[in-house]
């Protein structure tokens, strides 16, 4: 097993049918990764020793996951010199605004890298574009990557425009 | 100088400004505290060991405040068996929505006590609560600063009613 | 029975199984408690009894739910010189955003502990919190409570590791 | 001096400047009232005696003006069977969301007549017409008012439309 | 059949299950009703007729809600001089946050006794306030309505206080 | 077939069952439109071509529906002088705030004419009231289009009136 | 003076310096208007006639401003088959949502185009692009329009690009 | 001049005065980059050529900032294989809200990297931990960056626990 680029960390397991998205992207580009639980609030010796040893391991990106009041994308970017990409989790109630707030609204001097709320399948490509700006062979297949992601939504219009969207519906 | 009971704590010394409110609460009981800075993101090194040995230097209690992404409250709180007491502070952006997010939505686990935005003051007055349970001057003391309350707003209602809305609002 | 030392209140019965979960904790740790409905708008004059007779009964800290323009806990907190905390329940619209509000934003000069929406567990343990500062055996719970909570992440984390995530998914 | 048929309470002297908007459009009509700051958290026992009160004591109609956690339409409106009309104040924070949820969210049983974010002026009108459901007379004065407002509004776009904006953004 | 006391009027039959409730408090109180859909954007000269004809057959308030951007309510305050009362009707989106603002932000001249996100029981019981402001008849009933609340509350509190949680759960 | 007036445009096929209510609106006043995908972030090029293109191929206005990020109709509007109506559609987070605000806040210079979250019935309505500006024939359409809604709402207000919100609840 | 196509109507003389944005569009363009106010709720007669009659007096479009409760644009769209392009004005609290989702959140039947808050420019060049839905001459305006607003952006480009940061400071 | 490895791009040359701390940090660090303007909306070709090329020209990492409906980075992100940071410019409504969620919702498959509400210095910052990944000296650089802000909290509490409150908000 290669080692791994790319640490994806969340604060519970119950974050982990989201966090998969950006494991499975990698998956796709066989971008070597390492998948964890890493909880600021319950683990925070962990968490530290995972921030401040990830550069030294080897890892380029991290991608921290959480939900709630979302401390883990933060601290463990105050802990590393790593960029981290922070991935907000819905939960039960407002609607993961609580969670994008604590990840996005960092103070100066301290980034923390934000995608989508349960956006986890573009923290994995946000880490390959990251990536990318130092390997050419990445950077081809991103842009394969979006090759294809374009020529299928020309297929599905194509297809569509074709059999109407009554016909359409009744495919998806 | 008498040992602290409260440490006051705060992200930024922009924060101090807002969080002088709950010292003067202090100053006003002679409860003894302690104010410094101590950054989540930036000194996280120093938030450890200041959350760590707080117990053990003593400490009953601590008032955290930060603006933004803030994490110092519930990281605080995840490193003491001491209650935190969280004070979300207003930012540029957003009305202090992203602070009051980021501390009061803690996940199970790690409790914050969070109080208004801004609201220091109460930070301090909730402290008192605390070391009032175990602490009948202080309960005392409590009551006295309630009835105080209490009769200052009687006071103005009787000033009101008496002078009227137009001249009351010149002598104030 | 032992007199209880912490009162869990809440609005309505419909509150009572998001409520529970503070019961549950307090339970776990041995602590005594009792757990009744008092409604600030229904029942005034009981809410004015029980929160001015609290801390003669011998409460030591008062758990107050409610939703909507939840004003139990803060009208509590007007009424008694003991601790509260404020746990917003969420409704049917709004997403908990309306009870967090009418809990947090409490005016200076009378606060209320407040807690994630729904966090009724982290009232439970916030309750604990502030029962320690002045009793180290439930410290020593509390810290006990800490690692134990430490440990089942790191457990978690240790099979995630090993099995990956598409098999752990299938055991959760 | 005439028995006042509105009572106009305030949590606080700072919400005066607001509330007075009130006071002024029930002095226009010649309604009698009364005006005075009445705090839930601050004065919880005045805030019960004038509601149990304010029906035997000849009021019609209450009207209560708090900011942020803002309790007192809400307490008065459970402690009387007097309509009660509440005013939100906007304060330093939350743009005035805060004080708005906290007044017009009320559990079914316990109504709150909620009017705009300071829209005290609207209080007085509404207590207005629901004298008037009663009362011949200040319907017709309703009827006039209306009237007026109507008139007000069309002199003004015939001015607009004879000067143009230009020369009408001048004189405001 | 009695002549109605009140209008009960709703932009959809969408918002009938809701706004039923403010039909079944009136029932209870056997306080003359009508019931009807008139839709401000869909049918403006019925808006009109019905408002402006109100008064004058014999009306005392109008309960009208309405869901999105919901104009009904301020709309049908403009055409008359009764009091008219507002309910927002949650709809798919926004969490009732868009037919709340359109309800109770009305500008100055022109009030809508705004209840809660969906609470048209309380818009029933507001209007039984109002009409309590001149009857007396009704006022009892409302004081006997209050009471019937506030001991329901309290055995719903003596048995769960007798039977505990687990048990009080299973009978909800 | 007609060559089309209308272009539909949708960022994905997950739109397509809300775009499909702005089709079926114009089938149903017989105008001709196309229906298709264009996606902003995916085919850039496509948004291009199809944007710069619209105009010469004779289509008179574009809907394009989004989620999200809702970049579509803001740039498809900075690419045509046509004028661009667009749909915010609710996504699985936020409650359809983040597209509409992506798609209403277009700065000075580029306007989108923004209908409600998920509005695409609208959508198709307001793209007939822009063809029926030049167009008697629709415009025609339009109010009789307007007339059957006024009569149905008011053919529902009798039924109700008739048979009261019981038995009309069972019928709906 | 030439016939005016575009009707531009304000809730209030408040609102005319935001309003007047749409105003210098058309001038700029040569397109005849009128600027007049009428308020929903405090002419609603007037706001009948007017939008009864905008078709028959040669309207094309009409381009409606209102804030807080803003039901112009939506009242207005409901009395005429023209399409009607609502502008949500910023008031003193809640930052302009109150108006925007009062505006934009139109049930099914009614559309309104909404633009963004204050931005009554964007509705002048809305209004513009819909006449240009039948007229060359317009549509050849709104295409140089955009060139020279393409112009003007590279010129400061190129002038940043020059003088650096700092320098291009001072000059604005 | 060194060829630049970054490009900070705006929306508008309103925000540059904010945009310009992502150039400080930069300089700061003496990594080569650019500034320039490029709209979205008004120079969409300029954008597209521009975000084509970036790769090709030697750019690592591109910097958008925008306001309101902010397209620019996320179209950016569009069309190139590079990470783009996104910064969301605060406009003068809805608190940057808007361009929060225009930025950072980006739909699967094209991720934007989101910092706080007019975050520019972070942004900076993100570039260059990206840079970092595969430059040691840029590493070493932020490490130092880091220790530095470190050292400065600690002094300035230092000197806070030293002077008090009282004599520090002094000087600051």
């Amino acid at each position: 097993m290669k080692k791994p680029l790319i640490g994806i960390i969340m604060g519970s397991d119950s974050d982990l049918s989201i966090m998969q998205e950006a494991a499975k992207v990698l998956d796709e580009f066989g971008v070597p990764y390492e998948l964890t639980i890493v909880s600021a609030h319950r683990t925070p010796d962990r968490m530290y020793s995972y921030a401040e040893n990830a550069r030294k391991r080897g890892l380029k990106v991290i991608i921290a996951g959480a939900g709630g009041a979302a401390h883990l994308p933060g601290m463990t970017a105050a802990l590393t010199t790593l960029p981290v990409i922070g991935v907000p989790i819905k939960g039960k109630s407002l609607e993961g605004m609580d969670s994008l707030l604590s990840i996005v609204q960092m103070p100066p001097g301290i980034p923390v890298a934000t995608v989508a709320v349960n956006g986890a399948k573009n923290a994995g490509l946000l880490a390959l574009k990251i990536l990318g700006t130092g390997n050419e062979g990445i950077a081809k297949q991103l842009q394969k990557f979006s090759d294809t992601q374009n020529k299928q939504v020309k297929d599905k219009a194509k297809k569509l425009e074709k059999v109407g969207a009554e016909a359409y519906l009744k495919t998806i």
